[in-house]
């Protein structure tokens, strides 16, 4: 049922620049397109160059894209900051890559309402920059928020380290601005705390990767901003003991903490040292970071009080408390550090970012350890284990050559995979499918389920031209 | 490219009590049926009768009168408790009514992961009745809780009391088990607190009122129970002064109470003398019910302290607390009576749940004063103010007769409607569409977000038989 691509004319370039102006297409300039071939993945196995790159200014000129590439049966590919971990700003049909860099307005902020609207591509962290003297945030707190858009924190509907107390971005997503895959352009939502005024599409293009529609302004809910926040890093011997503690950590300790941090030996070593970081933590085989926030000091120190000592009594061998911003920025620093810090260290290496039950995630830091073992490779954990997420870059020892390499990170991740399965997990907690798990999604859930995946996506872009090939696969079309 | 619809014939009805065992349907009985042919809307006219009512006992018999439905093509009608307040439980085209009074059991309650799973036909109240010594708590609170079936909470994604400070159902349901209009059993989500492996259908199906599956099962999020809770009851001379404070309430005073409950003079006046409820509220003209809860009485005390003094600053005559359960529950009581005691003292009325930004609360009220002078009806007002959702239940003075009242409600409507799409605002924030606000929907929200909506409903139900003529039209089906 599916059409085969055609592919970028010169026509067509003239036509993508009518719609977005001289200047605002590249085309034939392989080396100004190669960073449109990519997004943070190490290494060069998830690459493919687009036919032409075009930066719209606005809704209307997008949707004059979507038809267009309707028109004439060309895929599209919407892109962000490209800060994505699973290849889905990746043009994987080649086709027109279509970047929101130029959408970049704080439309409003309403104070009175405690929402911002801002267009898509503002970077996370300038929203709350902005909002730095209103008494208000944004909860959202990627670890790439100094750099991601908010449109692509929308699409994969990004975590990040406050879910455990504020949870995921589409909590607070309330409305949004969709070119959809016809070009027609719908605003989903509004400034509504509820709305049962028909289903409920926001939360299905959050997380869509793209492949639902293109955003083009968001309507984000505010909270009022923590007066206080207090960071406590507890050291243990150990990994194991370290994650043992985090399932108890609420519901024993009876605190709600702002985020739970994990860390390996590995992963503060490696951030340390990319950042020239120095902390003293030779004793330390594991580490949490807890952080609390709040209105009342006297709240929070209670709290990082309460969890401390249910650190202690579960093994940590210390627990420094950072009860100011400096430090506690010199914490998080490490913590957002460690992804790129592994990802400098090799190109060899596979990011991954299983989900499974909270307290599940003992069990799941066991068989990592076990599974590298059985195949003599490193998997270094880190993540957000409060919310049972855990990142885990599956790495081989520095003498395997690439051949090596790409024959035993199958099996390593069938038996990883296995094991989430087993767990009630899933393969991706906030980095999404992309088509770098699309094979693995494919193989670990249920049939029924992916085939309604398909239906949705069907009835959306009967042309399957809005960022094909991502998260899962309807045919595979081949290029004109 | 819809079919017309076939009729229940002995034939199915013996398939039925195949399926679902002997003395599990009923058929040929209007007087047992008459039940099955409402829900909680007052009056006649949002009535129909189902040519058949079935009881199955497990997903896999509802998954075989699902397909059994579809090869027959005979509508089906998802019904939990019957509680709902917009017809999303009548059966408009007769066929069978699907009832889930026999799906009540508790499946598994797992403190380690915060986590209980029930299946749908479970009282929302008896939840937290199970829960009530373990420390752990659901945060919903619809204001039908002691009889309203949790499948038919998550159907309508409703909202209640409780929403200002946790949000409406959708938020807390962490998996799903859905019978497909196909017939296929799906299991969406799990034990996880983050999962963006694939689109994210839970609330896509939450709030999509019966037309995209029938729920059997439930997974839910809880969180530590609250060990203290306060209620303040502020009462202000009128409505314009009580509403007027609902916005600042949170931005000007800094506290996130659990509830801001608004009643006007009728609606707590309605509902205190249905319960025999005396409250010295003579001065009175309109009050606000404001909670707080809290895991520390001094936490409590000092944010309902806050909240007094802003609401004395704001115009209030009285403000009493309540700071036990037992005087607690007697101002909910009023609060939770109200719908109820409306509904019993007239036929005529329209209960109307219009939602709104938050800062346009006082508009809407203002609204609904000018419009009811206009037409000479009264609308009195209450609701969750807190999240901009307000009910207004329209009704016509004594003397009129259902004529004059049939005449004259579309006009009423028809103004109210415009204020609130004026302010941004939707026709239902917790209750609803069903049939009732079908036609205004279609008349409020932009054309293609309808065309979307019912693109999807194609594409998970092909020959609409699931809950058809509910949310919106796709064609208008005969009856065979």
């Amino acid at each position: 049922m599916f059409n085969i691509y055609n592919r970028v004319t010169p026509a067509i370039v003239a036509e993508l620049t009518g719609i977005a102006g001289a200047g605002r297409v590249i085309y034939n300039d392989s080396e100004r397109m190669e960073a449109y071939s990519r997004d943070e993945i190490p290494g060069n196995h998830y690459r493919a160059m687009p036919e032409a790159v075009v930066f719209p200014g606005s809704s209307a000129e997008i949707a004059a894209i979507v038809k267009l590439a309707n028109r004439e049966l060309i895929p599209l590919t919407p892109r962000g900051a490209g800060s994505g971990l699973s290849g889905g700003a990746v043009p994987i049909y080649g086709g027109i890559v279509v970047c929101t860099d130029r959408l970049n307005k704080i439309i409003e902020f309403d104070p009175a309402n405690m929402m911002i609207t801002v267009e898509s591509g503002v970077i996370a962290n300038d929203i709350n920059e902005y909002l730095k003297d209103s008494g208000l945030f944004y909860a959202g707190y990627p670890m790439s928020m100094e750099t991601c858009f908010i449109g692509g924190n929308v699409a994969e509907n990004a975590g990040g380290g406050k879910a455990v107390k504020y949870g995921v971005t589409s909590r607070y997503v309330l409305g949004l601005e969709v070119v959809l895959p016809s070009g027609e352009i719908v605003q989903l939502g509004g400034k509504l705390l509820k709305d049962v005024t028909g289903y409920n599409l926001i939360p299905l293009m959050a997380g869509s990767e793209g492949t639902l529609g293109i955003f083009t302004n968001v309507t984000l809910k505010l909270i009022p901003r923590p007066i206080c926040q207090a960071d406590i890093l507890a050291l243990f011997p150990d990994s194991e003991t370290a994650i043992a503690a985090v399932p108890g950590l609420q519901t024993e300790s009876g605190v709600l903490p702002t985020s739970i941090e994990f860390m390996d030996q590995s992963a503060f070593t490696e951030a340390c040292n990319y950042i020239n970081e120095t902390l003293p933590l030779d004793q330390c085989g594991a580490m949490l970071l807890i952080t609390f926030d709040g209105m009342h000091e006297d709240d929070v120190t209670r709290d990082y009080e309460q969890a401390g000592r249910f650190c202690q009594r579960a093994g940590a061998v210390e627990v420094y408390v950072a009860d100011n911003p400096a430090t506690s920025e010199r914490l998080w620093k490490i913590r957002r550090s460690v992804p790129e810090a592994f990802s400098a260290s090799t190109p060899l290496q596979s990011g991954e970012d299983i989900v499974v039950p909270p307290a599940s995630i003992p069990a799941v830091v066991k068989a990592c350890r076990e599974i590298g073992s059985r195949y003599g490779v490193r998997v270094p954990c880190y993540g957000h284990a409060g919310d049972g997420n855990l990142h885990a870059r599956v790495t081989p020892p520095p003498e395997w050559d690439e051949a090596q390499w790409d024959a035993t990170l199958p099996a390593v991740l069938q038996d990883l995979y296995a094991i989430v399965m087993e767990l009630g997990g899933r393969i991706s907690g906030e980095h999404g499918i992309g088509f770098k798990r699309k094979a693995d999604m494919a193989k670990t859930v249920p049939r029924e389920f992916l085939t309604l995946l398909q239906s949705v996506k069907q009835a959306l872009d009967p042309n399957n031209i809005m960022n094909p090939g991502k998260i899962f696969d309807l045919s595979t079309p081949e290029k004109g």
